[in-house]
C-alpha cells in the first residue's frame, strides 16, 4: 500500500488524490485554451523501496513497490514493461560506442511505451470503481488505453479528430474501444473529452493532464537503472512530442536517486523532429515555456504537436538533468529506421528511430561522448507505420529462378 | 555444451550434425518434387536438465540447458521468447473456461513464434562459421530470420515469389535482409534457395527442412510447462500451416516428459483454415500423409499452404499426443481477432486468432472440456496484417463536437 500525494510542479502545493483532481486548481487559473497545461501534478510517494525488488519488473510485487496503487490486485493482468535492454552489438561497432544500450519498448503489449502509462491509469480507475476511461488521441496513447482497458474489462472511449488516419483506428477498434471521430480539431476532441468525463463520471486519461501518465511511464527508467546497477547511464536519448515520456523518465530516475538506489540521473536529451521542435527551441532559447508551432508536421507522427502540453514540466526536468535537446530531419529519421533494424534487429516506428537519428546529431554537437554509457529509448514498433519504413528501403527487381541470376545479383 | 544427434523420424537412423545435413539421405530418396519433406530429422539431446533452470527463459543459461548448442556464446543477443502466459480474464468469463491460458507469442522481437526457430538456426550458423543464412518464404519466417540475423551481424538472403505482397517485404528489407524476388512459384523459390545454399556455402533455414527450426520452436512449450508446473496443460490449440510449429511444440513437451519435469504432454489440437486443411483432413481420414491442396487460400496467409511440407512429422506427433484437428472459416478467424483483442488485450494476426476460432469449434465438437486447462498459442501480432483486422471492425461515423452528441452515441 503506497501512500502518496500530488504536488504541483509550478507552485509546490500538495493535494490528496481524487479521481477528478488532474491539475493544480490554483495554477490552472492561468490555463490558456489549447495552450500548455498549467499546474501539472507530480506524484510524491511517502515511501520508496530501499533495495531493488527481486521480482521481475512486470510483477505485482515490483509495481506495488514503486507505483501509487492501494493494492496490486487493481493491476490489469497484461504484462506491461519488463522490456529488454539490448547491447545492439552492430550499432556499437558502427558508432564506436562500446557502452551503448537500447531500451526496446517496442515489446510492450500494444507496441509502445504508452502502455506503461495506461497500466497505471487503468489500475487507478479500478481502484476508483470507474468503469469508463476516456482520452483524446489519434495514436499510441489511445491504442495503449484500449489494450490495457480490454485486459482489465473496462470500457475505453477515444475522441479522435475525424481526419485521423484509418489504419490507426483499426487497432484500437479491434481492442473494443468506443471510438468517437469528432468533426473538429485535436483541441476540439481534447476539450470534448474533458467535458464528457466531468459530465458523465468517466476517468480522464488525457495525456499531460492525468498525473498518472507521467508516473506510469517512469517504470521504463526503473528498469534501465535496475539492469545497469550499481552504475547508471550517463545520458539517455528520449523521443519527445508533448513531453510526457521525458517527464516520466525523469521522474523514475528522480525516485531512484531519492531512494538511494542510484547516485545520479543520466542527462536527458530530448529528440524532436525539425518540423515539430517547440521544446528543443525553448531549451536553446532559454525559455521556460514554448511558442506554439502551427502546422507542425513530421513523418514521426507520434512526435508531431503544435503545442507540447507538458512542456513546462519537461523543460524543467531536462534542464534539471543537465540535459539538452536536438532536432532531426525527416530523412534522417527514415534512414535511422533502417540503420537501427539492420544493426540491432529492432524495428522501430519513426518516432522511436528518431532516438538514433538524435544520437547522430548529439555526437556531432558533442552533447555525448562515444565512451559514455548512453541509452536510446526505442518507444514504438515499426509495424505501426509500414509506409514510413518503406521510405527507408528499396524493393529489388525480380530475378530469374536460376543460380547464375543469384550469383549475378549477390556475388559469390 | 549439449551433445546431440539427428534422428530420422521415419526410419530411426541417427546422424551426427553437419551444416549440410538437413534430412535423412536414405528416406530423402523417396522425396517428390514439391511434396512433403521426406526424412525430416529431429534433434536428440544426450542429456536433459533434471530440474527447471532458475534463470529466465531468454537467458543464455536456460537456452544452453535445453538447446543443441556448443556454447551459449553463439546465441544472438536479442531477447527471443520469455513471452507472457496470460489468464485472459474476460475470455475465461465469456467461454466459461476458468483454466484457459494464452501464450502471447506476439511479443517476440519480430512479432511471431518464428523468431524462436531463427534464434537457434542463427546460433548454429555462428558455430559453423557460416556468414550467410538463406530461406524461401514470403512471411514471418523470413522476417524472423532477417531480425535475428541482423542482431547477430550475419547476412540473411530471402527468396520470395515475385508476387509477394509489398508490405510483407518492407519489414524484412528494413532489417537488412537481401531479398531476391524470384520470377516463379514458391516451389521455384524453395528449390533455388536449396541449390544456392549448396553451391555458395550458405546455411539453409528452409522450414520443414532445417531440423533446428522444429527444435528452436520447442522453447514455447518449455515456457508454458515451466509456468504451469508442477501440473501441465490438458490441451493446446496450435495454428497449423506446414506443421513445423506443432512439431516444435510436441518436441518441447516430449523433452520435458523424458526429463521427468512433466508427467505427460497436452493433447495438441491443430487449427487450420477451411481453405487450407490438408493436415486436418489427413487426421480425419486416418492417413499418414497428406493430399496436396491446389489453390489453398485463406485470410490467414501464414497458414495457407498447398503442401504442408512437415506433414508427416506433424501428423505423427499430433496423434501421439492424443490430439486432433479442427478447421475454421475465414469469417470466424476475423471475428476471433476482435474477440481475442476485446476480451484479453492481445491483438493477433489472422493465423494467431485462428487458435481462438479453433477453440470455439473444439468446444462444439467436444474435443475439449470447459473445465480443462487449455492453452491457446497466439503465434503473431495483429500489426502484421492491419487489412485483415479491418474486416473484423466497423469505423464509426463522426459526431459533432458537443456533449449531447456523445450522449446520443454512447448513452449516459
Amino acid at each position: 500500500m503506497a501512500e502518496f500525494s500530488f504536488r504541483c510542479h509550478e507552485c509546490g502545493t500538495c493535494y490528496a488524490e481524487h479521481p477528478e483532481r488532474l491539475v493544480c486548481p490554483s495554477c490552472a487559473r492561468t490555463q490558456q485554451p489549447g495552450g500548455v497545461t498549467r499546474g501539472v501534478l507530480e506524484v510524491i510517494l511517502d515511501r520508496l523501496p530501499d533495495a531493488w525488488p527481486q521480482a521481475p519488473p512486470w510483477s505485482a510485487e515490483y509495481l506495488d513497490a514503486f507505483l501509487p496503487i492501494a493494492t496490486s490486485a487493481s493491476l490489469p493482468r497484461l504484462r506491461v514493461g519488463g522490456t529488454p535492454l539490448l547491447e545492439g552489438a552492430g550499432l556499437r561497432r558502427e558508432l564506436d560506442m562500446p557502452d551503448l544500450w537500447l531500451k526496446d519498448d517496442t515489446r510492450n503489449p500494444s507496441g509502445s511505451t504508452k502502455d506503461r502509462a495506461s497500466l497505471l491509469v487503468v489500475a487507478k480507475a479500478v481502484e476508483y470503481g470507474i468503469e469508463t476511461i476516456a482520452t483524446a488521441s489519434t495514436g499510441n496513447a489511445a491504442t495503449a488505453l484500449a489494450a490495457v482497458a480490454a485486459a482489465a474489462g473496462l470500457r475505453a472511449v477515444v475522441f479522435v479528430p475525424a481526419s485521423a488516419p484509418r489504419a490507426k483506428l483499426v487497432q484500437m477498434l479491434a481492442y473494443g474501444a468506443r471510438v468517437l471521430p469528432v468533426d473538429g480539431t485535436y483541441d476540439d476532441a481534447f476539450e470534448l473529452c474533458r467535458s464528457a468525463c466531468l459530465e458523465l463520471g468517466w476517468y480522464n486519461r488525457n495525456t499531460a493532464l492525468n498525473p498518472f501518465t507521467v508516473e506510469g511511464k517512469k517504470t521504463v527508467a526503473l528498469e534501465i537503472a535496475a539492469e545497469l546497477a550499481p552504475g547508471c547511464a550517463d545520458a539517455m536519448l528520449v523521443p519527445t512530442g508533448d513531453g510526457v515520456i521525458v517527464a516520466g523518465v525523469a521522474k523514475g530516475f528522480a525516485d531512484l536517486v531519492e531512494a538511494g538506489l542510484i547516485a545520479r540521473a543520466p542527462r536527458l536529451i530530448a529528440v524532436q523532429p525539425e518540423g515539430s521542435p517547440a521544446i528543443a527551441r525553448a531549451l536553446r532559447e532559454g525559455q521556460v515555456t514554448v511558442r506554439p508551432q502551427p502546422g507542425a508536421a513530421s513523418v514521426a507522427d507520434s512526435l508531431t504537436v503544435e503545442v507540447p502540453r507538458n512542456a513546462l514540466l519537461a523543460l524543467k526536468r531536462i534542464r534539471g538533468s543537465g540535459g539538452s535537446a536536438v532536432t532531426v530531419a525527416d530523412d534522417a529519421i527514415c534512414r535511422a529506421i533502417s540503420r537501427l533494424a539492420r544493426s540491432t534487429g529492432v524495428f522501430a516506428e519513426p518516432a522511436a528511430a528518431a532516438a538514433l537519428a538524435g544520437l547522430e546529431v548529439a555526437l556531432e554537437h558533442g552533447l555525448v561522448d562515444r565512451e559514455e554509457r548512453v541509452v536510446l529509448l526505442v518507444t514504438g514498433t515499426g509495424l505501426k507505420d509500414i509506409p514510413a519504413a518503406e521510405r527507408s528501403i528499396t524493393i529489388p527487381a525480380p530475378i530469374a529462378p536460376r543460380l547464375d541470376a543469384v550469383v549475378e545479383r549477390l556475388g559469390r
